[in-house]
């Protein structure tokens, strides 16, 4: 099976072929482009237990809505037992990152502290989410992410129930 | 003992229930809201070690001081023996973090070659602070930070001895 | 040998000298500094099998070019076998942070499914990759990263084989 690995995201503007390559030069006039601060909530139901959402097209799809060029967003879940980052969302990986944290933190036959105060079996969850993060920014140039080739934003919802999360979506940057 | 998992924050100008919700639309008119970068710093004394504190109420004082409406913090921790994560802060996951990382980098029993250079027995520490990062982003809108209701932001002091950390509370937003 | 202990980093106009310090003072005013958006490619080539490429100087470098004053840089990683954090950039950490992550993802010894489906080898690079996390924000101000004196801004390239990565470094900040 043939494939190619991810090759850097292609820079039409650019003018140099090697080296360090700016994208855009600052414009420090007075008439510069203006600076916007877009806040959206994202929806995303779950089903847990390490279950990854491709996230990729929705926030693509906002960023267009928005028109902004330049700047990032940050993908923030508010929750303690979810985490966002980015993978090759392919069904090998959903497998194996969960099966991976459970060297970290087992979801079975450790017991934590976490679930002798509320009993609700998730202690796991918390760990694993705390040493992931709910926080991701992600750069936008020419009104696109910048991501590899196979490299999607995902959230990996640790919790041991299915679960609706409200992720913020939070844009800075340019708009023309 | 009864409790609610993380409700999502309640967008109170909101005009849809369900489906995507535009919290914000944006502005592009010339006067617009102004834009502006707020950098404060934060001591916080530790005792190391894994400790963990809350820094979720400073971050929100330190906001509405400064009086901004939509945007986002960014929480740096300049030093390589800590990280900053969202937990959330019960005395049961006080133990459990700490109790994981110990499977990734253990604190006793290991030899670090940290430790044969430096000869300060912290280089569970170091891999500790890396693999966890050092940086979280965490938006804020109608002046308040969007966290779950059991989330709190989090410098956890993975360094083998009580520490004083000037910890970075970086703002970048919109003010009225 | 002997080291000092990350100190904090000198806020040189700060008036106190205890208690959290105001570096700068928000100037809400139309006529205040503007903010920019300045989004460049920095191409690194490495040897992939979690070697570490030091950016420090590199970040300091173009943003010295670019004259910000105060903000940050968001550094990013367009691919998924590698990750952006922070370390004490030392051969020994060199050494260790590799030999934690084989507790997590072992890069021998084990069946990744990922690798069943594409049979390049690198399930364990793509594993790390995420649980690391592509992403990384560092403030700025008054021109100068802040970092710990022992903190150094890394790409870890887990990838089983060279690669040439173009990295993201994005500044959002003001410009005099």
């Amino acid at each position: 099976m043939q494939r190619r690995h991810e090759p850097p995201p292609p820079p039409p503007d650019s003018g140099e072929e090697s080296g360090r390559r700016m994208i855009r030069q600052p414009l420090p006039s007075q008439a510069g482009p203006s600076i916007r601060v877009m806040t959206e909530m994202l929806p995303v139901g779950t089903e847990g237990k390490g279950q990854m959402v491709d996230l990729t097209a929705d926030i693509g799809r906002v960023l267009q809505k928005l028109g902004m060029k330049e700047g990032n967003v940050t993908i923030f879940c508010p929750g303690s037992t979810a985490a966002i980052t980015t993978i090759e969302f392919e069904p090998g990986l959903k497998k194996d990152l969960p099966q991976a944290m459970e060297h970290i933190a087992p979801s079975k036959g450790h017991r934590y502290h976490h679930d002798d105060t509320w009993h609700d079996g998730n202690g796991h969850s918390h760990v694993r989410a705390s040493i992931m993060g709910p926080s991701l920014v992600v750069p936008f140039n020419q009104g696109r992410l910048i991501l590899g080739t196979w490299q999607q934003v995902v959230l990996v919802d640790w919790d041991n129930r299915s679960r609706r999360r409200e992720l913020v979506l939070q844009f800075i940057g340019e708009v023309a």
